[in-house]
């Protein structure tokens, strides 16, 4: 069956639904450059102002699934969960995350991309250990699978190819922030992987994709749908993005604080998130766990984490790179930090070196931003409050931009945050 | 200033509205090269669904005159007015009409264009006419009016040329259909063109842009606040184009029928609609007249046509192109033509050769349909209802195909159509 780009175009322009036979031949099209990248921008905002129903959200994220290649790890000898976190300001879960949930005994394919923009990315993090790679083949994922339970590695160009060409596209027409098209674009991918289990980490606040908790509760409960239409066993947890994640934030820097968290310590934000999500993954790979802090504590998630590592030629006994260059912010007055905003902080890292701007732009490792203290904690005029680092001195200056109004000093305690939000399932 | 494109995409996606200063930006964006086709896709497709305010797309309309050049016509003896029809099938008024204005002591300079799709161009029609030729300098032009007081010939490439490339882009992504992109569009050239009154006549119907009254009526008010805005004096008709305008329809069959109303003849819903817009412009211009039916009835008109045609280097004495084969549609049963619908005529000339597919392909002169009845006439079983001529038999299958349901005989008399719906000022 054959249909006309701009006939499809209209027809969701006109709020009209598409069929199943019309999106599969619209993403084909798409992904062999038949129907042109001008026609899919049209199209991706008509979805974004006039929706998808559910059923048309499954159809395009199954097209896209069909686009490409679908791994299999049914053959592995463990029961298999993954975590997608919608990305947010110190985001490091995946790094102790992955090995814990191994440690006992489910494994963890976690396929991961490069950062762009204020949210860091999982690669460039792990980038910063030496000799670690993220390319890894097929085959090479199984076996470090069935052998450690965990791997983190790149997402080959095989998956979902039509979502990679999709999700450039929105990045430059202002087609980004749609729910079906969001949701698509995590499930197509994750479907694809081919887990059996799926523990979603939906952000909400400055520093994440969602701003409110009612635009990040309906993007988790289409997210949990499409997962458990497609057979994968998916359930979410809405997490507080208002303020950073932990006290580390850029490359080298969160694998450091993650090492902390894997060793039994780190900052208490951290700790809790990784723990919740690894109850909630063993949960739904049927194998539930009272309390999975234990093998944060006595060292074999750290094991894991340390083999892991290893099989991907990554070496723990060097040291991580640090920046050349350090700047402190002082506490203007004695009080309690009441407010540390999470979109700020991620900007002024970014700006400090430890994202990238374009797609082709190299990250420094050692460049971020170590808090001195967290949102609530009590603070003490010319105490230093965070320190920045870099690379380039030049850099500074628009960092320390950034910050302005990102943060404030009050008399009053604030009550502690909550970290978990909710729980769709 | 410099804006992003993708905050802008962003701004209108939300609803919000964009400044003059931004619109500049795009425009001038665009039409250099700098803010790409899928970027201005996606905001095509966001103004067509939240709409633009009547500053906004005076903005447009202002930014798009600037890409280009201005004609002015200012040192012409004449005062000038001119027409624009949103295109019908069978619409040949261009024709008689600026003769009919010009033989009244004002100037019609009109640019025109070639036909994409089932509404035919008004250069197509007059390229039927041997020797004839559509392109003139801008000195030529200037000449020719002020000589013969009328001119019809191709806007040139200088001419809004942001327009040109926007016109081509929403064409193939769905786009087309926005009021705001339609009136900045067509004034954009309007007021560029130079002409200090306009008459727009826009068409109602299944073969029109705008089908129904509302919409015709919305489209109609914007285009006249524009113009009047920018210093044109501007007014509007709203037209009939349920059925075919006039007996005639392709191209040289439509240069014939211009004829047959320029020696005194023709149909008379062409003679009302060529009235009415010569009424109006020659009010407008400042040149009332009573029954501008007067010098068509006394071939004052007719003489103007003849020179403005031969100052083209059209030669009239030649005959007119005439297709190679003809096939006739004949009454099924007695009583009145109660519905010939316009939409599916235009599609069924466009079929037999009288339009184009792509920008590229040529025309058949010869090709088209002459109706033998319209609609409310009473015809009887077996007479021929209309006569389709093409130069390929070939074509004669999807031409009829397109007739399927286009018309319908009932057994009682038929109200008289309304050519003139409204008028807007």
């Amino acid at each position: 069956m054959s249909y006309s780009a701009v006939e499809l175009i209209i027809k969701k322009r006109e709020h009209q639904e598409l069929t199943t036979a019309e999106i599969d031949w619209l993403v084909a099209n798409y992904t062999s450059g038949s129907v042109a990248d001008e026609q899919m921008s049209a199209m991706t905002m008509a979805i974004l102002l006039n929706g998808m129903n559910r059923r048309e959200i499954k159809d395009l994220t199954l097209a896209m699934i069909a686009s490409g290649e679908r791994l299999d790890f049914s053959k592995l000898s463990w029961p298999t969960a993954d975590k997608h976190s919608t990305g947010g300001v110190g985001d490091k879960i995946t790094l102790p995350l992955a090995p814990l949930v191994a440690s006992y005994g489910v494994a963890v394919p976690q396929l991961s991309g490069r950062g762009l923009g204020h949210t860091g990315g999982t690669l460039d993090k792990l980038e910063s250990i030496a000799g670690w790679r993220a390319a890894l083949s097929n085959q090479e994922m199984f076996d470090q699978l069935q052998k450690h339970g965990a791997v983190i590695c790149a997402a080959g160009s095989g998956l979902a190819p039509a979502d990679r060409k999709l999700y450039s596209l929105r990045d430059v027409t202002g087609t980004v922030e749609a729910i079906p098209l969001i949701a698509s674009s995590i499930m197509s991918k994750k479907i694809a992987e081919g887990t059996a289990a799926l523990v979603l980490d939906v952000k909400v606040g400055s520093g994440a994709f969602m701003k409110t908790l009612d635009r990040a509760r309906e993007l988790a409960q289409t997210l949990v749908q499409l997962g458990n239409d497609a057979g994968v066993k998916t359930s979410a947890l809405l997490t507080n993005m208002e303020t950073p994640l932990g006290k580390k934030i850029g490359n080298a820097l969160e694998v450091e604080e993650s090492i902390e968290v894997l060793q039994g310590g780190g900052p208490q934000d951290v700790i809790d998130i990784t723990v919740e999500l690894a109850r909630e993954m063993l949960l739904l790979a049927g194998k539930a766990v009272d309390d999975p802090r234990e093998n944060l504590n006595n060292g074999k998630a750290m094991d894991v984490f340390t083999s892991m590592i290893h099989a991907q030629g990554g070496d723990l006994s060097k040291p991580l790179p640090t920046a050349k260059f350090q700047h402190a912010i002082v506490a203007t007055e004695t009080g309690y930090l009441e407010k540390l905003d999470a979109l700020s902080v991620g900007i002024s890292s970014w700006r400090l070196g430890a994202g990238r701007e374009r797609k082709e732009d190299p990250v420094s490792f050692g460049a971020g931003i170590v808090l001195a203290a967290q949102q609530g904690d009590q603070v003490t005029k010319g105490q230093v409050l965070m320190t920045l680092h870099s690379d380039s001195e030049q850099k500074f200056e628009r960092a320390i931009q950034a910050l302005d109004g990102a943060w404030s000093i009050g008399s009053n305690p604030v009550a502690a945050k909550q970290i978990i939000l909710e729980k769709v399932s």
